[in-house]
This record gives C-alpha cells, structure tokens and sequence, in this order.
C-alpha cells in the first residue's frame, strides 16, 4: 500500500490570531504516528492582525501567513495556490483564531463570512475529488461555510453551533477527545480546543481525528 | 505522591529565532502525559533578531522572547525572573535556536559565550537545590556553559561537542530517541533537532528525557 499524503492548511502561529501550534503540531505528529506524510501548505496574505499572547492586545504589527506557518513547519510550508489534490490522499485543518480571521471571516461576520478564495478552492477540489476532510477545533465551521450540507462538530459553543446550522450545515455536540464523521461527504471533525482541554485532549482528538480521516482514503 | 511539577524554559516561538516548536509542544506534551505539570517561563527580553522561516533572512523586526513564547503556551508563561525552584520539580529546557541566540550567545561566541542572568540564575540555583535540569537539542550546551563539569549530549555534531568540551563539560554522542542521564549531577539531555530528525524521533526524545527527569525527581 502507498504511504497516503496529507496536505495540512495552516494559519499563522499562534492560538489568538494564527494556527493553534498544539493542535497543528499533533496533527502532524499523528499523521506520521499513523505511518502516512504531511505537507503543510498557507495562504500568502496578511494576517488579519497580529495578538499579544501574553496580554491579548493588538500591536499592531503586520505578519504574513504563509511565512508565520513556516515557524510551525519548520520552513517546509507551500503557498496553497500550489495545492492540486490530486497529489494529496486528504486535506486536514487544525484550529485556532487563524482559521476563523485569516483563512475566513468567521470571527467577525460568523454564518455570512467570507472565506479567503485559496481555501474554499482546496475544501471544494478535494471534496470534487471524493477525497477526506479532516477539521479540529473551529475549522470546522469554515468547511461547513464553503461546503454547506455537511455533518461536523466544534465540541458544544451554542454560538457557533447555531452559526454552522445557519449556513446549512448540521452539527453534533461532541466532548474531548471524540469525532464526528461524516461518511457520505467524506468530513472529520474533533473539537480540540473549542472545548477546556489540556494537551493529552487535544493529542487524542488529533490522533482519533486523523485515523479516522486515514480510514476513509480510499 | 504530589505531582510533580516542572518549569519549561521556552525562548520564542520558531526553532531560527526561538524556541524550537515541536520539541516544546513534544515536551509539554510528555509531562503532561507522565503524570505532572508543567508551568513555562522565559526571560523578558527583545530575540537577538527575527528570521523568515520561510527564506532564512533576517526580517529587521523586533520581537520580545517572553511575548513570543506565550505563544506556544496559549498565553501561559511567567518572566523567568519569576521562577523559585522551591515551587518546582524540576527544569527542562527545549531546544531552538533561541537557546543559542536569545537564553545564550552560543550560536556567535561558541564555549566563551554569555548566558542570559535570569537562564544561568534559573540554571545554578536548580542545581544548588540538588532538582534535576532536562534539556533537548542546543540547550545542553547552555547547561554546559553555566554548570561547566556536567556530563551532556548534542547527538552528533564535532563542532558543537568541541565547545561543550571546550566549556569544561563531558559530552556523550547519541542517536534519535537516546537520554544521557547525569545522576550525579542530575541532568538528562537528548540531541532532538540536532540531528536530522522526523517529528516522531523528537516526540521519542521528549518523552524519554521528560521521563528520566521525572525519574530523578525526589
């Protein structure tokens, strides 16, 4: 059997405004726990703002996102322009206040936002392509936001489960360390941090999320 | 049995100017998982610089050490100022070119470089407390540089094993995974990213210092 490849979408570097760094760094080690590659792509724009992690504030500064997601990849990160599916066995997003204000709007115009062109063209060529979609934490809603009539969890938020089911989508509650998959649409969804976890939750939600994500490559 | 806690010095948040990620999130990870917990601190004080870890370039941004670390610990981490190993187990440092530029000079003055006040305070006064010190990567040879008789590993690298000689300390060669344990002076190192490793190996490597620390914990 081939070793599948993932294709992992990052954000930015940083829980406030970029990729969760646990959630991201999990899932990359749960992909190669479970014998299968990852290679990590990000949009090239701004980020929506850049956060003090240690006092939540706005500096003000300007970080771009595909060059903050190469401090979690260790320089081995491509513009997700590059991304073509058909090189990749499935698509994984990890979680964190990027996906919700860099890969889309989520954050501030919830079940109506935008998402960045890149990303709603990777989730819908690889759901064209009947390959999986694995989503932690909040990325769920944004695969939910480009996909529609998709089944996903982010854990038990009732403000974000009822923008989800604004956009079409349905959602099921979900505690630590639990998946929900879709097997009709090929979607994998764990809460992660949209929930109070330590670090041995978010490393069994990433590890159950991207098995279940491996067990539906065909 | 209390639980065990350990402090983790972090020194950014990228492994070109910072802490390396994977080892610190591997690390938090591993102390979680073997029963105790973990509390991170780094020094308040501007990185040496700001490198693109995408091209390798210095970007000529001003970033602070404890601001950017409170990214990897989700806005969790103290002013290293602040540590008493009265309150702790145990330290641990991961690695990162942050050990070697930001919490050392290792990386420009090699065995004649400076130590940071509050790492080599941080440093000296674990030892006097007889607690044992876990560092992965670079870091050993910032424990090299402070504690100077010590036996450590770096893994493999000729130049970065002479300066650890040169520093008055012992150095043992290692592959992937590998602890050399210091019992008579409590220190347990493993080379991590100082060899050409896969995420795997570092979280093999974390956990097994994490362990043997925990293991020479009172």
């Amino acid at each position: 059997m081939a070793t599948k490849r993932i294709a992992v979408i990052l954000s930015g570097c940083g829980v406030y405004d970029g990729a969760e760094i646990h959630e991201s760094v999990l899932s990359l080690l749960a992909i190669h726990r479970h014998g299968a590659q990852y290679q990590c792509f990000a949009p090239d724009i701004d980020q929506h703002h850049v956060v003090d992690h240690l006092t939540g504030a706005e500096t003000g500064e300007t970080r771009n996102v595909l060059v903050e997601s190469a401090r979690i990849a260790r320089g081995d990160v491509k513009p997700l322009t590059g991304y073509d599916p058909t090189d990749y066995d499935a698509l994984f997003l990890p979680g964190g206040f990027g996906a919700a204000k860099n890969l889309s709007r989520i954050a501030f115009d919830g079940p109506d936002a935008e998402v960045n062109a890149d990303v709603s063209s990777a989730l819908q060529a690889t759901f064209a392509a009947e390959k999986p979609i694995g989503a932690l934490c909040i990325s769920p809603a944004v695969v939910a936001r480009v996909l529609g009539e998709v089944t996903v969890t982010i854990g038990k938020d009732p403000g974000t489960i009822g923008a989800i089911q604004a956009m079409g989508a349905r959602h099921r509650e979900t505690d630590h360390g639990e998946v929900v998959v879709d097997s009709e649409n090929r979607i994998v969804t764990s809460p992660c941090y949209m929930l109070d976890a330590t670090i041995g939750q978010i490393a069994d939600g990433a590890d159950n999320a991207v098995k279940a994500v491996l067990d539906l490559c065909a």
